[in-house]
């Protein structure tokens, strides 16, 4: 049986998307109504707004503006790692709910300007979050300079990963959109403490793509097609350790096509959110096509773990009891997600081209 | 003395630019002009208009309609390597006074459509070109596909420049728009029949710049910083292999960033023909400021090599008898460069940006 035949009405848990960017207010209103078009009933939600979410009180404010918009989907939160704060902070969020806290070294990506520049600083946090059994996300980039660039800033990172590691074994982290061979193989070397999450786009890109396409530009950027490689591979082996993290993030399309006068820099990040699960899956078929992929490898109970058993038994959250079903048919990616009063459109990934689609039961 | 010291009020002979874009039609008459602000009287022009140029007689009609707009510029002219290229058409062209034939692997930059797949079979036209003492421009990028990225196009095109010059050792063969330094040590390894042309954008580029800034973007792409080294050191180093050819290639903004909707791609090319000379110079100097050359390294001599008496060596034509002065005062690079009637705008590198200045005398 083929892939499509094998797959094409096939019922499945709905899916968990742990890294997921909704941003607030206008923005906020466009693409988290988006969530469940992906098949998705469980987000992990970034921090990273203006200003960041540093105190418990932002983070459920935040989880409540989300939850008046779409109450059916579960919203795990998270903070911002950020000097203010401080093991106590960290014991009123465990308490107050939240699940864990994201770093973002210093000026790397979206909204890190208030970022990490030494993590040795935050070793008292992260003994607390050991303590408390939270989770310690990681933009695993080493900001660009002198020898670093956006190709080896994600490798250059990997020592960071193990010393924090080390020091704190029973910590919980996650090596965060995962982009190299390098960092995969760092992720499976550690204890299980230690996940890596993975895109959807990342599982379609390289270079090539993003060099003439702004829609395709994101931190970390895609990297060569022998990384893309093992990337489907590690997404494939059914590993507890790896799982769908989307890093889903929206721009308005004038931010990325370089402002009001076109002249600009494009922003960093790909939306992903209305196709999550689709994407996933429309990626392992490629893969397949492709050669990249051996058609047995692509199992019905890989797809399961890594669009949301794998990360769901990580982050200790319950089974999803909802069900999606997938169908290939005739639905095509949307060109745009316009905001209710059209003030601004969101730009999808493959916009325009074949999808599979999810139906939920 | 400073750098700005030494520079300012200097005389040099007029910069020739060994590669440039002129285009055709409303883009045509909107960048030639510019040819004479960037301190350049002579010009090497690429033939890969919409047909390319594959006959004489093309190129010769492309010739008198770029004398019509600036009758001061020399202009080289230039046929496009096609299957339609026969010896006996070199001979013709030879006679026409055409000084070269550019290669364009199938598919990799703009208009290349029409690109070589296979070389062998242009071998008696090399034999022919050999003979009759052209110049092979060769746009050393290997297609992507596979294992071959953007990335690695142009290190994986050289055992090709090493076997076209084995088998035709005294064809004059220059390998455009290096950007590696793989690229570079081997045209140095090859004889005083090989040389390479470095364009003004490569000495300030690595791949984070074109990363986020469409304007930053042309093939083969800028690398590293260690590429970026290699390049200021060779442009340094007054070897008669060495000189300037802008590549610059003029889009209209609107295609930078994606066409009418903003959502397209973007095309390869960066435009740097009205500060030719100016960034060169910008570049020198800011290499001396972050310590990649020493100021002792980039003498006047080193100046006027690699801004146009090697190139005239190579190429065979007389130096220059006209003269520029450089000065560094208030200028700044324009915003844009509109054409005449409004329908087009071409934006510059490094928009906004200080520059040095060019008077002729």
């Amino acid at each position: 049986m083929s892939f499509q035949e094998r797959f094409n009405g096939l019922e499945l848990p709905a899916s968990a998307d742990f890294h997921v960017h909704l941003r607030d207010g206008t923005m906020m209103e466009t693409v988290t109504p988006t969530i469940r078009k992906g098949g998705v009933d469980t987000v992990y939600v970034m921090p990273n707004l203006v200003p960041p979410l540093t105190t418990p009180a932002q983070s459920l404010s935040y989880k409540s503006r989300l939850e008046a918009i779409d109450p059916s989907v579960t919203y795990l939160m998270s903070l911002y790692l950020h000097p203010s704060i401080t093991p106590e902070i960290i014991r009123e969020a465990k308490a107050a709910g939240i699940t864990g806290v994201k770093s973002y070294p210093a000026g790397v990506t979206t909204n890190s300007a208030a970022g990490v520049v030494s993590y040795e600083a935050f070793y008292p946090v992260f003994e607390e979050m050991e303590r408390q059994n939270m989770i310690l996300n990681l933009h695993g980039e080493k900001p660009s300079g002198e020898d670093i660039t956006v190709l080896n800033a994600e490798e250059r990172f990997l020592p960071t990963l193990k010393e924090i590691h080390k020091r704190f074994p029973k910590l919980r982290i996650i090596l965060e959109h995962c982009t190299t061979a390098a960092a995969l193989k760092t992720v499976m070397e550690c204890g299980p403490t230690v996940a890596g999450t993975i895109t959807a786009h990342h599982l379609f890109l390289t270079v090539d793509d993003w060099a003439s396409d702004p829609f395709c530009f994101c931190k970390p950027v895609a990297k060569l097609p022998s990384d893309r490689e093992a990337l489907l591979k590690a997404a494939a082996a059914n590993s507890p350790k790896i799982f769908l993290g989307t890093d889903s993030a929206p721009h308005p399309a004038t931010a990325k096509r370089g402002g009001a006068d076109g002249k600009g820099k494009t922003v960093a990040g790909v939306f992903t959110q209305p196709y999550a699960t689709q994407l996933a899956v429309g990626a392992f078929e490629k893969a397949i096509e492709k050669g990249w992929l051996k058609d047995n490898e692509v199992t019905v109970d890989v797809v399961r773990g890594f669009l949301g058993e794998n990360g769901r038994k990580f982050y200790g959250v319950p089974q999803s009891e909802s069900r999606i079903v997938l169908r290939k048919g005739e639905e095509k990616v949307v060109e745009a997600f316009a905001s209710k009063g059209g003030e601004l459109e969101v730009v999808p990934f493959r916009r325009g081209e074949p999808t599979w689609s999810v139906e939920w039961k």
